[in-house]
């Protein structure tokens, strides 16, 4: 008997058939014996209906009364589903994320979890109770509901397994895993049995975005086991775990491709102590998260571009903080570029393996794709290409490291004789 | 300076627009220098459409789940409505009934206020702000949300002006205030400056229903003033109090019919020590509640027939409980009547006056009308009636007791004068 905490999403949980559904799932799980607590989402749109709706009475609404409104939509599912599990003879009760015990910062609209005192859940499965929780909110300490920001949910679940032991974390999807690239644009794509939580993080801040990122960390730093599987079929999916010495036999995991990316370049900045410091503090200070960054200066002293990507749907923002600054650290100005993508390849084999970009970069050019950027890191390399290229060059990239090769303990030495070519 | 506890309904909130309308109105009465609190129900048809989801996916859902998906119905209310006043300038803040610091007994989908501990609501009053409270919704012992029940909300804003000490709780409806009859079926019926908190309670029992009993009995038990006002218009409406003597001048103070019951005969019951309390017992068990009770038995120990009235949505309920009783208690079985209609006529100054009732039935008599049950108490005189009839029954009594006349107390003298006749 296992103590499993299972998530499931918007999608999953969209309507009354849909929450039925997610019952029947529950209920087979906990026939096989097993303890479950659950943690929902709102169900499909709530949560931009409720936005919409603040709208239409303030353009700028105060966040602590956004978290009142919001917190709602979680409400109505662990009812919803609850009630659908007493249906069809399951025993269980709904738990708010305050009665659940998940205390936050009291930071509006973007809490993070400082602790987790799951007394009544503990009691509530010793009387064989499946436990329906909301995620996203939390209590903070003038007992105001807090909500946890993009994601959130997935903070949750992975809190409550951390504090409850749980044996495993399940993120019921809309997909079936994690897969070698995204099966849409690569039908030979291949689901991936386990995956380290690095690369897990490196796939979420790509644009895979199957598991949010804090969640993931979260669930590195404790030890948490997380899986990702499907909502819809009766499969096993990808279990997410610490990283073991066969994982680096797999020298490339996946590739993704994130189309939602903008590109600024500042024109001809100077060679200056502080001079980037300036340009980064007034981003941040705008709430923008900047991914890659590239600075090439020619020789000391001299001027040099310099380029970094944001969200999409960030640039306003970025531009107007960037623009702020340029009078004391450009020459000529800024320009930006929204048609472009990122693509990236990982792998904890990357480590240990040379020659990895090269072969990245040759096979691109073989297939006529042009480089903007480069940006590697320990068990990632991401370039950014135009972005009508994205999809072919995923699909290169992923013949080129052969991901639709199964991998077993046995294979695995022969890709990896392969891998070094 | 006045501290008053405001309370609005949810056709006066059903949507964005009507939301921004009562911030307008709150703002008003503060620009006047008073404090305000105010207590809001959910928004239009959301109750009633948050039941509809809960039947899809269990028709007969638990009521702690059930509280738990409501309660999020004046939640989103107090959000909006906060956002609505931050827009306009007025510092507010809302609190779900749990943060308002009420406190209920542990029966769900009806529990009872047992204590308010309004902590947060006074310090935010000192702090200049106008507090947004939850309705329908409080805390039991275990930490879990308990709903009041039908009106709860009302409940909500007596509890709260009780334990505030309000100098005033204002009911904001669709009505201009308490009418001596329905000004749609009497176009000459007027609106009342005030009436004593029994009137009001008769009033509302008997179907006019513009306050919700509980909370005009708990009113009346702690001298909570009230004042039932329009939401769309900026004027005086009718004020709720403690009777005082100017009140007996005014023998009768309204007309007024109920549509919804139903009528049920059981025939032919002996007249035996414990019969009525069989019957009645059964019809409690079921939860129905039992208006206008007719026994009249011709003399000791013969049958005589039993009749009684229900809300007509409780008949089918009534019956099985009646017809589970009947072998043991009646000797030829049980009928029924939809077809009718209660017409009430209610004043507190009937106590000190004779000659009402005969003065009613005459005056129905006159005008064709058959009555075919009479119940009296002490300030209220309730006949029934073929339904078809009673819109012409409420005309006829509304000009019998000249109740077109308004009322001051100088010519309250005349009015009695007259009704003594």
């Amino acid at each position: 008997m296992a103590l499993l905490v299972q998530k499931y999403g918007g999608t999953s949980v969209a309507n009354a058939e849909c929450m039925r559904n997610v019952a029947q799932r529950i209920a087979r799980t906990r026939s096989e014996g097993h303890q479950v607590v659950v943690v929902v989402s709102a169900m499909g749109d709530t949560t931009d209906d409720l936005i919409a709706l603040a709208k239409q009475v303030n353009p700028d609404p105060d966040p602590r009364e956004m978290d009142m409104l919001l917190a709602t939509g979680e409400q109505v599912s662990i009812a919803i589903l609850t009630m659908a599990l007493h249906h069809i003879g399951v025993p269980a009760i709904s738990f708010t994320g305050p009665q659940a015990g998940i205390f936050a910062e009291s930071v509006h609209l973007k809490g993070r979890i400082i602790d987790v005192r799951p007394k009544r859940i503990v009691e509530a499965l010793r009387h064989g109770k499946v436990v329906i929780v909301a995620g996203f909110q939390g209590l903070d300490e003038q007992e105001d509901i807090v909500t946890l920001g993009r994601g959130g949910s997935d903070m949750t679940a992975v809190a409550l397994a951390w504090a409850l032991k749980a044996d495993r974390c399940q993120f019921f999807k809309d997909v079936r895993g994690v897969f070698t690239a995204d099966p849409r644009i690569v039908p030979e794509a291949r689901k991936l049995d386990e995956i380290s939580y690095d690369e897990m993080l490196e796939l979420a801040s790509m644009g895979a975005a199957v598991l949010q990122s804090r969640a993931v960390e979260f669930a590195k730093q404790y030890g948490v086991p997380l899986e990702v599987l499907s909502s819809f079929e009766d499969e096993p999916g990808t279990i997410v775990r610490e990283e073991v010495k066969a994982m680096e036999h797999v020298v490339v995991r996946g590739v993704a491709a994130d189309r939602n990316q903008a590109k600024i370049t500042i024109l001809k900045v100077p060679d200056r102590p502080g001079i980037a410091a300036t340009i980064f503090d007034a981003i941040a200070r705008a709430n923008v998260n900047v991914d890659m960054i590239v600075l090439n200066v020619r020789s000391q002293g001299q001027l040099a571009d310099l380029s970094f990507t944001v969200p999409e749907g960030d640039l306003k923002v970025a531009l107007k903080a960037v623009q702020s600054v340029v009078p004391e650290v450009s020459s000529e100005g800024v320009i930006y570029d929204t048609n472009i993508a990122k693509v990236s390849i990982v792998g904890v084999g990357m480590r240990s393996h040379s020659g990895i970009a090269a072969r990245m970069f040759s096979a691109l050019a073989k297939a006529g794709i042009d480089i903007h950027m480069i940006s590697t890191s320990e068990i990632k390399i991401s370039v950014v290409i135009p972005k009508e290229k994205a999809d072919e060059a995923v699909r290169v990239l992923h013949r080129e490291f052969r991901l639709d090769r199964p991998v077993t303990t046995v294979r695995t030495r022969v890709v990896r004789r392969r891998s070094r070519s």
